[in-house]
C-alpha cells in the first residue's frame, strides 16, 4: 500500500498501476476516523477494481461555520492500518493546502435535491461535497466510486451530478453498516456519551417500526408515518429532531401528507436527522413500500 | 473524418483513435458558423494533437432569454468542410436533447472573474458557459482545448475552472484572427448591415489608438485610457457602448482610476462590448504596458 499527500504523488502512483494494467480504478473517498462501514466500502471496491484508492480529508468546505469541523475526530495511524488490511492500494492523504491551494472560485452545485433533508439543516454542505468530490474525481479518474448508503442524500446528489455532467464514473452505493444493537456506523458516534448512546437507538428503532407499520397497514398515509417517527424518537428524552422526513428516492421529492405510501411509484426514503446533545446524528431506509404489500 | 452526434458514438470513435496510439487528444468546442479564428484553432490543434476533436453546439444555457439563441447563424454543410479541411478528426454534433437529455440540475460556475464585463451584461452567461464545457470535457477528456482570445474572460474563466477543480486539461488561448481591415472574426458578424459592418471598425481602431496612447505616455492613468476608448468608439454614431474597460489579466481585477498602468503588475486588458443596432460586438486587446514602456 502506497500513501501519498500530493497530486501530483497520487498521479504518478497512479499512472504506475494503470501503465501495469490495475485497472478498474476503484475510489473510496472518506473524511477518516475509518469503522467498518468504510471498510465494507473498501472490501466491495476491491471486488470490483483492479486499483484501490481510499482519500482521507476531511473538507473544510462542507462544514459550516458553526459544526464541527476543528473537533471531527482524526486518528491517520488507526485509518492507514484499516486500509492496509482491507486492501487499498493507494491512500491519498491531502493538507488542506494542498486541496485548495488558493482561495478556490470555482463551484459544482446540485439543485433541487439539495434543498430537503441534510441540504435544507445544513446551508452550503452539498455545494462542498459535490465541488471537492468533483477535485477528487478529476484527480483519481476512477471508473468506480463507493459510497455508504447512510448519506442517502449524497449518493442521490452524487448520481445527479454525475449524469448531468457525463462524468466517466460510477457511483456504487453500499448498504447501511449497523452496530449489532443497530445504531448506524459513524465517525461522529465517537461524541456520544453513555447515555447518549443508548437513547440514539431510537433512530434506528423508529426506521424499523416506521417500516413495519407500512408493512402491516397500520400507517397508509406520509404523515402518519411522519408522525410514528416523531413521536417514537421523542421517547427519548434527550433526542431534539432535526427532520425525521418521508420522501421518493432518488429524486427526493417530499410526498403530500395524504398520500398512501402503498401507491408510491419506486423507491422511498425515511430519512431522521436527530441531536444528542452536541452530536447531530442521521439514518434513514430506502425502501419499495408496494414491493412489499404485493409480499404481504 | 468521423461525424458522430451522440456522445456514446463520441465516446466510441474516442476509444478507436485512442487504442490506435493517436494521442494526445486535442478539443476545438464551438458553437459552428466557422470562420477563420476556427481554422487558426483547428490549425494550432493539430500542431499539438495525435486526435482532434472539434464540438459543434449552439449551448442554450448560456443564452439569455432576450439573446440571439433562435437566430445565431448555423450552417452545418459549409462547417463540415472546413473542418475536413483544417484536419478535424471528429466531429461531434450533438443535439439539444442530447447534451440535456433531462432538465439540467447541476451547475458549474467560478465567482469573481464573471461578475465583471460580459459577465456583467448578460448574468448567467458564463455558468452556461462552465457547464457545457465541463460537460464536453467528460465526454472527450482531451490533453489540450483551444480557445480564441476573442473571448478572453471566457479563457480566464476556463483556466480557473480547470485549476480548481484540477481537471486534466491545458487550456491553450490562441490569438485574435481579424479581417484585413482589422475587424475580429466573429460568427455574429453576418448580422451587420453595410453601414454597421464599416461603424464597427471602430472597435479595433480604438484599442489600437489606446495601446499607442499608453505606449507613447499620452494617456498614462486607467481613467484617461477609458474616457479614450469613449471617445473614438463614441465618434461611430452606430455605436452604443456596453463596456470599455480596462483591467488586470487574467485575474480581471478592475483598475482604479487614477492608476497609472505603466505601474501595472503583469499583463492588461482592455475589452470592448458595443452594440450596432441589435448585434453585441466584442474586442479587446492583451498586454504588458510595462514591456511597453521598457522597450520605448
Amino acid at each position: 500500500m502506497r500513501v501519498v499527500r500530493t497530486v501530483e504523488q497520487l498521479r504518478e502512483a497512479l499512472e504506475y498501476m494503470r501503465g501495469g494494467g490495475h485497472t478498474p480504478i476503484g475510489f473510496v473517498p472518506t473524511m477518516g476516523y475509518l469503522h467498518d462501514g468504510h471498510a465494507s466500502l473498501l472490501r466491495r471496491a476491491t471486488e470490483m477494481s483492479g486499483t484501490v484508492v481510499m482519500s482521507i480529508f476531511v473538507n473544510p468546505l462542507q462544514f459550516g461555520p458553526n459544526e464541527d469541523f476543528a473537533s471531527y475526530p482524526r486518528d491517520e495511524a488507526r485509518d492507514l492500518e484499516l486500509a492496509e488490511r482491507e486492501g487499498a492500494d493507494i491512500v491519498f492523504i491531502p493538507s488542506v493546502e494542498e486541496m485548495y491551494p488558493r482561495p478556490i472560485r470555482t463551484g459544482v452545485s446540485v439543485s433541487s435535491l439539495t434543498n430537503v433533508l441534510c441540504g435544507a439543516s445544513r446551508p452550503g454542505h452539498f455545494d462542498g461535497v459535490t465541488t471537492v468530490v468533483s477535485k477528487l474525481f478529476n484527480m483519481v479518474q476512477p471508473d468506480y466510486a463507493f459510497f455508504g448508503l447512510k448519506d442517502a442524500q449524497q449518493v442521490a446528489v452524487l448520481r445527479q451530478m454525475v449524469s448531468d455532467l457525463n462524468m466517466n464514473v460510477q457511483i456504487v452505493a453500499c448498504p447501511i453498516v449497523r452496530e449489532a444493537d443497530g445504531l448506524a456506523l459513524s465517525s461522529r458516534n465517537v461524541y456520544l456519551s453513555e447515555e447518549e448512546r443508548l437513547q440514539a437507538l431510537v433512530l434506528s428503532r423508529s426506521l424499523r417500526a416506521a417500516r413495519e407499520a407500512v408493512e402491516e397497514g397500520s400507517a397508509k398515509t406520509a404523515e402518519e408515518i411522519r408522525q410514528l417517527l416523531a413521536s417514537i424518537i421523542s421517547s427519548s428524552p434527550l433526542a431534539v429532531i432535526d427532520y425525521a422526513e418521508i420522501l421518493t428516492f432518488p429524486d427526493l421529492e417530499p410526498l403530500a401528507d395524504d398520500s398512501i405510501l402503498a401507491q408510491a411509484d419506486g423507491e422511498i426514503i425515511m430519512a431522521l436527522a436527530v441531536k444528542f446533545g452536541k452530536t447531530r446524528l442521521i439514518d434513514n431506509i430506502v425502501f419499495t413500500p408496494k414491493e412489499v404489500a404485493a409480499i404481504v
